[in-house]
């Protein structure tokens, strides 16, 4: 179109798609240019505003590695990856969360009732719960892949001081689809804020922290994956977590317990002396 | 918010800002967010087709240089640079148009009359006009910087076989506002297309060709400055530019000249025998 005016152009840029484009390929793409036009026409973008963008993609390209991720950590802070997880939820069972750049491969076996924490200290967090579907049903077997941040705030891939695979384990759930094991509190960390998603994070006033949380990806044959987290609700961050990830059912309790009435049949039963605490999660998946 | 939800989620992105957040600031990434958001609710945006946005961004990243700006192309093919462009543009003034990454620092002096084609072999293109204000006067010794392809289609940057100033040149209208000069054709390009945002232009059936067109910055003490560029009227692409940088006052028209017309003044004169086109293209400034 000769006569692109600023009320026309997505017009335009709609008109420019061959005629065998795949429908959703021009849905998605017609979408996202409206969607910046009418950003761009709404703020009325100024050329300085522009070319702060293009330099904030171009440093979050530069930064970015196979280990730091800039533009995920974008879409991260901007509510984008939980929003897109949140789409894809089923109502009915437990919310997915962001996945995050943690997880590691070939995570080792966990045994129901392991201990993840080897030889670091802490109070002794016992986490369990059943692994079931939307009516309720125990899944058994389902496999449950954890990881959560060691007591310094960092997970194995960024701590050259820990095993790669230290606070992280690959359990089966028992044909009751029960899962057990102890660990230390995961504790609260902040996402990278060093980059230019760091400049944004200080450009709005907002800190960089996540709740602490412990990671679950739940599978089980016949049943959608799950990816998610779980978060305590005494963590001051709870309410404000820089990536958007809790939800309202994903928030557990840490139960205090009295001295020396830790249960039997734990990698760990009989070490422990002091008071530990107790977590119930149940984890519920939907048919696939 | 603890409960954050696929409808709550841009007012929770809101209620993290920092009390003593620049208002633009604030405006801005508000405004970015939430037509984010927007857009992946309205598309029902999945996992899948958010990595492969990931993944766009990444390589777009991997492939921008200091010579190739990928981000600034994909502003360009998605009509943004163009609608930024229109919006701060004044409507009595000639019209502003992409920049492009094609212009040189320190052009050579071109004399009012001077021959830009140099050893180029063509037809002659004989470019005159008026550097004028909104009201019709005529704007004294305004600077305008010129530069377009070279026969073959390339700048002088992209081609390691032109001089660097080839095809750049830098004048100076007379008191009058005059400026004139000598060319040949500028001829139809297209954007890189060996990159990601190629990759985007074939999903969506689109070809890489910008219309022919002279490249202009004007500047004039007490006027806004203008980058455009202006268009031939018989060009192929003067309908389909595929950065959306035609508008309607912008497109020149050649008009063929018998042999033996080619006036005196020019560098040139006297050395044309056979036909030639003329071009007579006023420039409008905006008072600043």
């Amino acid at each position: 179109m000769r006569s692109v005016t600023k009320d026309n152009i997505t017009d335009v840029f709609t008109s420019y798609f061959g005629e065998d484009t795949d429908p959703r390929v021009k849905e998605v793409l017609t979408a996202l240019a409206r969607h910046m036009h009418d950003f761009a026409r709404e703020v009325n973008l100024t050329h300085d505003e522009w070319r702060v963008g293009i330099d904030f993609l171009t440093r979050a390209g530069e930064i970015t590695t196979p280990e730091r991720q800039e533009f995920v950590l974008l879409s991260d802070v901007l509510g984008l990856s939980s929003l897109v997880d949140m789409l894809h939820s089923t109502p009915e069972a437990t919310s997915s969360s962001v996945l995050g750049p943690f997880h590691v491969s070939n995570p080792p076996p966990l045994a129901i009732g392991g201990d993840m924490k080897r030889d670091f200290e802490g109070e002794v967090i016992l986490v369990e719960g059943t692994v079931r579907d939307t009516d309720g049903k125990p899944i058994p077997h389902a496999t449950i892949d954890i990881w959560q941040t060691a007591p310094n705030g960092m997970y194995s891939s960024q701590d050259p001081d820990q095993d790669i695979h230290s606070f992280h384990g690959l359990m089966t759930a028992d044909e009751n689809g029960r899962y057990a094991f102890t660990t230390v509190r995961p504790v609260e960390y902040t996402v990278p804020a060093d980059g230019p998603v760091g400049d944004i994070l200080r450009a709005a006033g907002r800190h960089p922290w996540r709740p602490s949380h412990l990671h679950y990806i739940v599978s089980a044959e016949g049943f959608r994956s799950l990816v998610t987290e779980v978060f305590p609700d005494d963590d001051p961050y709870l309410d404000q977590d820089t990536v958007f990830g809790v939800r309202d059912d994903l928030v557990m309790t840490y139960v205090q317990q009295p001295s020396g009435s830790f249960p039997d049949g734990f990698e760990i039963s009989g070490k422990v002396d002091g008071t530990y605490a107790r977590v119930d999660f149940d984890l519920v998946l939907a048919k696939a």
